[in-house]
This record gives structure tokens, C-alpha cells and sequence, in this order.
């Protein structure tokens, strides 16, 4: 399953568990039966997520979810400060190929233009410097913060629910909060009771 | 899958992913194919896990098992010191049954029977206690650390080779390293690889 | 300076930050004089502890305790599963003199002496264990989850908020409860400000 | 303390513990006098760092520093993906001034001349997007990979020879490593036996 964002961009579910997980995890820990858990998942989901007592949250790290992401760099840097979860992005130390870059949507068409051509400009020169031999590393470094990148991402459900209540939220800025609408929207199917009680927590 | 571990303990795999998931995830980085990289699947994963530039062992996080162990508390005790995985357990706040005590094998008959005694003793009081009315979580107090546990533990192979590295080592406690003995097992037919190089890699 | 906890058991406050390094740190984020921000720092430390955009609150993490903490094991077992700080505890495998053990307050005075004697007689068959040359690591076994334990306990202010948060909560057992009451009021003087607002958003 | 690194960048060290801290928080582990243990300090500390039993390398995590970064944008990415240890980094979403560009010392001068050239064409234009009253975190995307950011990091010392055995390698991209290299040389007053056996460890 892929979404579209900005431009040029997606986020593709490669992954996913289901939130029925957390109640396969919670049975072991209250020595519970699981079809017993399972009638009242509504409350226990909701328990588990706003009561504090005995890090009950904890149960929520056995869902996991892998996702490919093709961002610009920038929105790439917010990304990776969310430390919990694992990332592995493409390398522009040993791919040079394949250079896309973001257009802000503010930009009137004249603007659009403009910054085109000081993204085309900026390219060219980089090509020129990989010609000569500089390290494509280094060549890089002229390149700017609206380059696409690609990245996979391996989070578990605790940890995304945090990313999603930073993102989501009216606060962060636009360019991340698209890619957070679209994480919303693929893991819906597979934790539905997780999303609902999250939506009533975000102030939008 | 399950190993049997000490007088009433066990490992069991639940969920496994396998090593090649590490060349997937390093093929997106590196820009190649995968079947190049799967061509030299065990120079690749050598020099992974040996080399050290560029954090490259981050792509062994997105290769991810899950296990259920059951063992004595002072040996759940030093696992639970592994901070990097998800550990879910049964609560003795809420269970009081089934309780089961390991025997350390290093002693004789005569003084396993009179362990055995001691144990058979405070098993009686807890009950004694529970049956006052004396809250579960208070009066599992008494109770030895020989009391067997049983947890969940999610873990993923970066860390898992870290645990291994640690208490399959010479100097771990022999409790705890036949645990690490019965992982290393169950795990091998998924890491085969790994396995092999981590061998090598440990002092015994 | 230090708290007495349950009967003999305290917590040291060995090395704290201020909560004023909140905002050395996020001065740098946002690019604001210190003495502008410091002028509203009741009003800056509630939205970065409350509002979500921007995961504002990792600037409480360069604000550091260290405390020195003896609790019952049953007490350290729930403490050590939050897993963001340092832990390093008194070893049983190399420590076994200075025994202590936590008697519940639940128990009548004949009760207790009940607990008591079960407490002795395990105790000095540990030792006689240790007197045959058993293994100390393995003698342990034998001893209770109520023996008092030693540790360090290194945290940041990011984490510990966390912790109060879900220790502090009415339904978290009464003895760590107890713990995490010592906690807040020793750091109360470093970080009066966030102790206020964390006093608001617990369920007590 | 400071070094400059690269054409603009520099390393400031903050604040140090001393890796006498170690033997500190051992000496707790292992019931043994200080004194006794800072006799053989070299020999306790080469152990602790290179046998495994028992995850003896948590004692280093209680030696701490706080350092101030300034560093072109494609080295902060790299930086940041130890995530061991805190970030608060300048955001580009409230500050738009005082922008400065790393030029790469490979160039001569004449294609240096040429990078300047891109990089001035393209702050200008910035600027303009700025005027035009685009917000400051959009207008950003076309600056280059080489501005300079700064950031404060907080990190442990276990955390840190981990950081310094990956970016002193011969492997690691040679900017990040003139940082390792000003980051060993800050810390080595506090922590000088840790860094001759770091030394001692890495392939160079």
C-alpha cells in the first residue's frame, strides 16, 4: 500500500502487524484469556493508552510496522530525530544518479519557475564537479535541503504513536505533518481502535 | 520451536525473521541489486559486522525475533538489563498460581531436598498470606528468586548478537548462559551466517 | 541529601541539574536571548512539557540526576524496567554479606514476626550454602524478592518525568509509589517549575 | 575548551566528567574500596572495556559530556544518527541569519571560486524568498547540504567510544572524522586511558 505526498514524494507500508497483538501480549501479562481480552478491546486499547500505572504502554512495542519513505532532505532531518525505531537511508556517498528535489507548493507559478532554475543551475553544477572527480560526497554538499531522499523505517507502535502526536499536530510544520496524515491513513486498517482514540487526542 | 532450559525453564521462538532481510535493507543504501549483494551474501555480512564505518550494523535492526522464555527471576533479573528490545511479563500483581522454583543442579540429593524444603516452606506462607487477604503484590515478597517467570521478549538481531556477545561469554553466569545457548540455536537456521562469524567472534 | 523510603530502605540525591538548563538549551534551538526567555520560564516550560510540535521536550534531557537508591528487589525489578537512564547495582555474585530485608507494613506485629522468622531461616540456610562453598550467584537463589538492593541510578529529566508520571499514579503499586513520592520531593528545589505542572497532569 | 575543525566548524567541550567516575560506579558493582580500584585503574579499565560478561561498559555511561557543535548540514546527518544521546540543534524554522557554507578543501582554487559562486547566487535568492514573505522553514529547502548548523550533544562516555570507533575509522567520510578527531582530542584530559586503548582498537 503506498500514499502519495508533496511532489514527489510517498510512504509505502511494507510491514505491518495488527493492534489485536497488543491484547496477545496484555493476556500474558494479567494472566488473562485472550478471548475474554479481545470482547472488550475498545476499553482495554483505551486503558492501556492514557492510564499510566505499570508502563502498560509497553505492550504497544510488539506491533510493528515497516515503512519506505521517499521525503526531501529537510523533511528527512525532522524525521530522524525520533531516536526509537531504526533507519536505513540511501546513501549519497555511493548513488549519484536519480536527483529529484521538492518545489515548495507556496510558490506562485512565476516563483515555481524561478526556483527551478536555481535547482537545475545547482544540479548541473554538481554533475559537473562527479565529472571531475570529486567525491561524490563531497560533490553533494552543493546540493540542497529539497533533495528527495528514500529511507526505510522500522518502528513499533509506541514509538509511532508519539511520532504521530509530534507530526499530527497543528504545530509542526506542514511539509512532515503530509507525511504524518499519510502514515495515519495506511496503519488505519491495521490498528483502527489505536487511530480512533489518537485522532481525539491531537489538537489539530 | 522450543529448547528446554534448566529444571523447568524453555525458549521458544515465536516470530523470525531471517539474515537475508539484512542484504535487502543494506541494498536500498548502497544502490546495488539485491542478487548482486545475495551472490556474496556471507564477505557482505563479515564485513558488516566487523567493520565499523558508517553504522553499518544498523541494517541487522530491521531482522527481528520474538521469543517466550521462562527462567528463574535472578536470571530474568540480568536479562531485563538489556534496555535495547521490548520485554513483556507476567505480572505477580495479578497471577498467584502456578508458581514453580528452580533447583540449582549444583547440588547433591541430600541438599537439593533440603532446598527443596525451604522452598515447599515459604510456598506455604505465601499462600497463608494470600489466603488473609494480604495484597498478591506484597505477599510474593517472600517469595525466592528461584521463582520461575515467564516473558515475552522482542529483539532485534543488532542486539541480540550484543546479548549473545555478552552471556555466551566465559565470564556469564551459567544460568543465564544456557539460555543464550538454547537463542543461539533456535535462532541459527534463520542466521546461519551470523551465527557462524559470532562463533568465532566469542571467547569460550 | 537523602529520603528514608519504606523500613530501611532510602534514596540519595548524589548529583542534580537545574531546570534553568531548559532553557541555556532551548535558546539555542530557537535562536532567543536567555534572559528573554528566562523572564517567562514558568510560561516556556509548561508548553514545552505540554505542547507536541517540534518534540520540544528533548531539551529536558540535558538536565541530569544521579541518585543513590535502596529498595526491596520486587521494587527494583518494576524500576528497571524504564529503560531511557543507567542503572549499576550491588552484584550478588561478588557481594554476600549485609543482608537486609523489607517487612511489609501491611502485616500486624503477629504477622510480621511470622515473616520475620520465615525471612531468618532462609537467611541462615543461605548462608550455610555459602559455607558449603556453593556458588554465591547460586545461594541467591534461595533468598527473597523482599532482600533490600543497592543501586545507581542515572536519569534525565525527560525520562524521569516519565517516571513519576506512571510511578506516582494512584494505581501504581504502593511501595514504588512510595519511592517516586522521595523522587519528587528531593528534585523538587532543582526543578520547582516542572514539579508543579507534573503535580497538575497526575491522576492522584 | 575548543578546536576548530574544517573551514568554519569547531568543537567546544561544555562540560566533562572524569573517567575516575567509572571506578566510582564499579565500586559499587563489585563491593570493593575505591582506593583499591584506582590502584590497577588501567587494567580495570581495559577489562571493562573489552571483556564481555555481565555488560560491564553500563559503568561508562555514567561519565557524561556536553558538547557545541558547528558543522556543515551533510556531516550533522551523519552525526545524528547515533542515537545514543540528546540533540538541540539551531532550527532554521525561527532563525534566518548569520548563514555560513562549508567549501570543500578538495577543490582548487579556482573551482572553489566557482562553489562560492552557486552558494551566493542561491543565499541570495534566499533571502528574496524570505522578503517575498515565504515562511523561513520552506524558503530553506534550497540552501545547500554544506550550510553550517549547530547543535548542542549530550553523551555518554559508553555511547561516545562507540561514536569514535565508527567516525575515527579509515572507512567513515573524511569531515566527520576531522570531528572525531577534534572530539578525542577534547576528551582525552578527562579520559586518557579510555582513549589510549581506543587507539589501540581502531583501524586507522
Amino acid at each position: 500500500m503506498q500514499k502519495k505526498v508533496l511532489d514527489k514524494g510517498y510512504v509505502k507500508l511494507l510491514k505491518a502487524d495488527k493492534e489485536e497483538d497488543i491484547l496477545k501480549v496484555a493476556s500474558i501479562c494479567y494472566g488473562k484469556k485472550l478471548v475474554d481480552l479481545e470482547k472488550k478491546k475498545e476499553f482495554l486499547i483505551k486503558k492501556l493508552m492514557f492510564e499510566h500505572a505499570g508502563n502498560p504502554t509497553s505492550s504497544f512495542e510488539f506491533v510493528n510496522f515497516l515503512f519506505e519513505v521517499k521525503c526531501p532532505i529537510f523533511v528527512a532531518r525532522q524525521w530522524m530525530r525520533h531516536r526509537i525505531g531504526s533507519f536505513q537511508e540511501i546513501s549519497r556517498r555511493y548513488v549519484s544518479d536519480n536527483l529529484e528535489f521538492f518545489v515548495p507548493e507556496d510558490l506562485d507559478e512565476e516563483e515555481k519557475t524561478k526556483y527551478l532554475e536555481h535547482i537545475r543551475l545547482v544540479e548541473n553544477y554538481y554533475y559537473n564537479l562527479i565529472n571531475k572527480g570529486i567525491r561524490k560526497e563531497i560533490a553533494r554538499s552543493i546540493l540542497p535541503l529539497s533533495l528527495y531522499t528514500t529511507f526505510y523505517w522500522q518502528v513499533n507502535l509506541r514509538s509511532l504513536i508519539n511520532f504521530l502526536k509530534v507530526r499530527l499536530d497543528k504545530h509542526a510544520q506542514r511539509e512532515i505533518r503530509e507525511y504524518a496524515k499519510a502514515i495515519y491513513k495506511l496503519i488505519k486498517p491495521y490498528a483502527p481502535t489505536v487511530c480512533k482514540f489518537l485522532k481525539e487526542a491531537i489538537k489539530e
